[in-house]
């Protein structure tokens, strides 16, 4: 469908993503000043040293990635920009083109007003969904398949393949709240929302690449288009943003990195793949319910608990009036205790009147099983899980896939 | 070309038009808090009182455009939705409308960041041109006229018309460029920015009414799509930004509003009649290039100079050494104060080694011929002004076109 079978512009992609990488790689630091100057900076909790680190640079990888795109835009439909082929242009797939950009446009721009305005929930749910009109647009006028196939075991109720039309457009406008949210939920340690940005988009490659000799090579392809640029600008930004961060990403990076990757998976027809690939962070969103529907009181940050006389990081606490608990919230808490999946301890305070529990993240999680380490093994242990992850997640695509489907 | 010849969608725009005005109307005094905490405020320089006043409302208006032309997306495709219909869908056209959103987007990003940030020059002038590349594209694609009609005098040099080529795709970019910016520079006093646009945005829509029943009549239909939510998210900021102000606009409106013309009168194919609607834009550029190529030494700020004890602002003044004042500045200086059109007044100082002139905008000139005057008269002659030249605009356009080409 797309306009290369051949090679080429998945080249150029290839170079103009090395491109965004040095732009990136050279801005950032250009830019520090400027970013000083106007107030948008923060003060690292889990250091020692106090130095002002600038934050919402996710802001100058969205821009330097939007220029590269905006010069992209011409070299997969170079075939057809001669005078004698123009009327063979194809603006359908021109017009998933651009849709996207517009999609991933739109967040870059809300991303970075939430950092300067500190946006409410309301608009972090309703921003996201506004972004996604344009493309669930383009999906009807140019996809509109809304048939999903049914797994093996559940045909003998539902048939071989069902049709969810107007559920099929909620689920994907949600896919796009959902990928931007869950990456800035699981953050708050130098390095992971880039680095699992990262991981994840490399997955995308990854997968892309065994199925461009597959039936639907040419949604691959455009899928390559969005991803190799997008690795360049965050691996630069990465390379600021690991430990010790000389600077902070902001949710301009996780709003821009969740409507990319929301975009791919909806114009590249492979959301519930997409999802294979967020498997840290679905489970982060499950554990984190409790807080976020505020079922468990919810304090403004959950960041690990930085110990300055050690350096290292422990799990923080959501302490409470024990008997003000919601009573999903103490049922929740309670059978996950069981598992040993939660620190909860009853009876604290002077009167024994509090409980204390830790955050729901699964960075405390992690805290709470393997006990306070170095925020730099820390970050290195969740990144290995969402690699981890993502070969579970091949594995389920691919060798576990017969079980459940006909491929 | 554009999907309705019917009235339809231009009532649904009107709509939400009105629905824009609300919107706006009701979130600015909403957000107000929010923009004072997250430091985006300013202090009127031309008040007694100095209270903060929210800045970078354009972002608001700008956001709630973008929701509603979002909303707006399918309504003039309406008739191609059924699955009857879909395969006859105009992707060209739809093309056309999410690229305009694309720039205007990008534009509105970019502005804030400028708002925020406080940009060097230089990305004025290279970031609107990236956000024109989709749109020269599409321009490309789908329309690549680029031969021009020759006024009759000059035919006997140039003959009937002449195909620019490439030198026409610089020309729109640069018309981008001189839009967003020309808007910015004439600015300063309250009400001043979001005023001269309503009433090139008003002047627009009645051009496009003229030209309803006309050849083009579908890219005059397109032109209106824009224009109307345009009109009605700028007159809820004009009602808060007039004199005494309650907001400031900032950049951001002025990218917004600029993009907003350059792309409709790109793809609407009628840039040199816009240009006629930005003749007090086109004469305060002219006016200011000694300043802005630095010929003239240009401060920081340009705006009229208050006197708090009578309540009037008058011309404000650029101070320099007269030795070192660049020959070509010195050469326009002397030139127009032959004409009474500047201030100019030399051996000032201790040593009478410095010279003065009034700074180089047209609000600086009015208030050099009319003398100091209240800021609210001022705003009301310069928007006096832009009405007059709509006037000479649509003189020039109509009545006096024929002398030049046959209509």
């Amino acid at each position: 469908m797309y306009a290369s079978s051949e090679n080429l512009p998945v080249f150029v992609s290839m170079a103009l993503a090395g491109a965004g990488f040095l732009v990136t790689y050279t801005i950032i630091p250009a830019f520090r000043d400027m970013f000083l100057k106007a107030n948008r900076y923060g003060i690292d909790q889990s250091k020692r040293t106090k130095e002002k680190i600038p934050e919402s640079q996710g802001v100058l990888c969205g821009a330097v990635y939007l220029i590269i795109m905006f010069l992209f835009i011409p070299v997969p439909f170079y075939k057809y920009l001669s005078h004698d082929n123009l009327d063979k242009f194809p603006h359908h797939e021109f017009v998933d083109f651009i849709t996207a950009l517009l999609s991933i446009c739109c967040m870059i721009f809300l991303g970075f007003a939430d950092d300067v305005l500190d946006l409410r929930w309301r608009h972090k749910l309703l921003l996201p969904t506004m972004a996604t009109l344009p493309l669930l647009m383009v999906y009807f006028v140019n996809i509109d398949s809304t048939t999903i196939i049914v797994p093996k075991p559940l045909r003998g109720v539902f048939g071989h393949d069902v049709d969810l039309g107007v559920i099929y457009y909620l689920y994907m406008g949600m896919l796009a709240v959902f990928c931007t949210n869950a990456i800035n939920i699981l953050a708050g340690v130098n390095g992971l929302e880039c680095g699992q940005s990262l991981i994840i988009a490399i997955s995308v490659v990854v997968f892309n690449l065994l199925e461009l000799n597959g039936q639907f090579a040419d949604t691959h392809t455009f899928s390559l288009y969005f991803m190799l640029p997008y690795i360049g600008v965050s691996s630069a930004l990465l390379f600021y943003n690991w430990y010790p961060s000389k600077v902070f990403v902001g949710d301009t990076f996780c709003y821009f990195s969740g409507m990319t990757f929301a975009v791919v998976a909806i114009l590249g027809h492979f959301s519930k793949t997409m999802l294979l690939f967020f498997i840290p962070q679905v489970l982060n969103f499950l554990y984190s319910m409790p807080q976020i529907f505020l079922f468990v009181p919810c304090p403004r940050h959950r960041l690990p608990r930085y110990n300055a006389s050690t350096d290292q990081v422990g799990m923080s606490l959501s302490t409470f009036k024990t008997k003000e608990l919601h009573p999903l919230g103490s049922l929740f808490l309670k059978t996950l205790s069981i598992f040993g999946l939660v620190h909860l301890r009853s009876g604290i305070g002077e009167d024994g009147e509090y409980s204390e529990c830790n955050n729901l993240t699964i960075i405390n999680l992690m805290l709470k099983i393997f006990g306070p380490m170095h925020e730099r093994s820390l970050v290195m242990s969740l990144l290995s899980i969402q690699i981890l992850c993502s070969g579970v997640a091949f594995l389920i695509r691919y060798p576990l896939a017969w079980v459940f489907y006909d491929i």
